[in-house]
């Protein structure tokens, strides 16, 4: 019987990386999908702390915990499996255990860069598993699992970049399970496309926010915070390592994005000096507009 | 009898200007101030807008409005007057309506650039009334007394500056009243620290804001938002004339800042292109320890 023709609340669920995302994604599961009466679905981790399996399956988050031993084993159990690791990692992951999957099952990952992934999968999986690439837009500054929450999803976005390969009824079984999750808008685009957008959104914001807290004189500044800087720096408690890799995989695309933002930079720097309020004024009505019309188009249009 | 003698919920208050900062104070006062069983207090405020006036009558916030002819008749019955108008306003308004306060009156402004108004001020003012410079690090992107409210204040800063005319008592009774109105941490500087602090916790975030929505390729982009973005713009929905005013008040320190954060952006720029991971690594794990860093100085620290 194939995925689509099961109930969600009847699959088994496996995680490879139970941290801040892979815990969430299980939690929400859990709290969402496995929560039904008589489900007889599964979450089952593996993960290199010991500790953070453990205290999953006292939580009753997840069912069972696996060592890295015993990750393929694992695997041949799982119809739906979360690859919740760092980029590079998930595709050493691939090229590693690609033969372990089950038949029929779908899997994903969580990276937050596409191409590379996308490029390298044909060549990696076999055609008995479905691979759905897609970038759920959550997270939090902090990090492990210990921060792991289900309602991090609440109103998020989902990219999905569908392959060729993807069966229409696994996109639409993959839709329904992210929406019981809480995710509200689903975008569907390529993964060229995913990594021009998100170098803007996510990349380039961490960049900012990274260089405000550097630029920053002392960390006694707070006391004249009043909201601003603390909103432009929360995610400057970045995940070093994650955000460096991150950085690194997108290099192009995040480069041409810091000289846009280079540009609109200096053209307001050069209001300034000069003293030009006139100019200054519209060119802050205008973005204020920009602004407010992205607002308006967040809540009422799902198209890209 | 003076100020410090009386309770702070049987004096007249009174509000030059009810847009967004007068009418979350008017709110504020009339909600945790006035609201004393047996307060004899009053709320008057003068507005150009006379609908404001009426709705905040009818709301029960104000007591009485005034029209722009009536404020001299309401300075001269208020113990404690909140200006809040724009910068060059406040100057303005004092230097016309200089000698009509009540005698024995603190007088405060909300303006976010302090220097000039702190220079403006001594020339000005009769010694019958006691002006406490402040700044209110609170607010909204949302303008006007319609997006007024009393709760806008909890848990924020409040700057004082005090000058060598305030008298203790005065001080005492000024930073005991934004206490009831939720702010938690009062810090004590002077006009020409704050304005360079503030330049980059205020206006250099403002500038980044309003930069990065001006570089962004079209308003879709949203759609590929995961909240950094969101919560890096937000304020961008910018009060186009007021920032403008502060950006140009402030030029000198805006500017200053502006450069040294540009040097920190070309620097991790620079290990981009070069790819350098090994240093990048370590500089996005120095921000993440002085972004921690300041987070805990907020919460345990009323030093400056």
């Amino acid at each position: 019987m194939t995925i689509q023709d099961r109930k969600a609340e009847d699959l088994t669920y496996g995680f490879v990386g139970l941290g801040l995302m892979g815990g969430s994604f299980a939690k929400g599961i859990r709290e969402n999908i496995l929560n039904k009466s008589q489900a007889q679905g599964k979450i089952y981790a593996c993960d290199i702390q010991p500790a953070v399996l453990h205290a999953s399956r006292e939580q009753g988050v997840i069912s069972r915990g696996f060592t890295l031993e015993e990750t393929e084993t694992m695997l041949s159990l799982c119809d739906f499996v979360f690859i919740c690791l760092y980029p590079q990692a998930t595709l050493d992951f691939i090229e590693t255990h690609k033969n372990a999957f089950k038949p029929g099952a779908i899997i994903t990952d969580i990276s937050g860069v596409k191409s590379h992934i996308a490029q390298g999968l044909s060549k990696k999986l076999p055609n008995s598993v479905d691979f759905i690439c897609g970038h759920p837009m959550a997270g939090s500054e902090k990090e492990g699992y210990g921060h792991a929450s289900g309602k991090i999803f609440k109103d998020r976005n989902y990219i999905l970049m569908p392959r060729k390969e993807n069966t229409p009824e696994h996109l639409e079984f993959f839709k329904n399970l992210v929406t019981d999750l809480g995710f509200t808008r689903i975008i569907e685009t390529d993964p060229i496309t995913h990594d021009h957008k998100i170098a803007f959104t996510s990349q380039l914001c961490h960049v900012l926010a990274a260089a405000l807290v550097d630029s920053a004189e002392d960390a006694h500044i707070t006391a004249f915070g009043g909201g601003s800087f603390e909103d432009l720096t929360r995610i400057a408690m970045i995940n070093a390592p994650l955000w460096t890799e991150l950085f690194s995989a997108n290099k192009q695309e995040l480069l041409s994005h810091i000289e846009a933002f280079e540009n609109s930079l200096e053209a307001i720097k050069k209001l300034i000096q000069d003293d030009n309020k006139t100019v200054m004024c519209r060119v802050l009505e205008n973005v204020r507009e920009k602004r407010i019309a992205m607002s308006r188009i967040e809540l009422q249009d799902n198209s890209v």
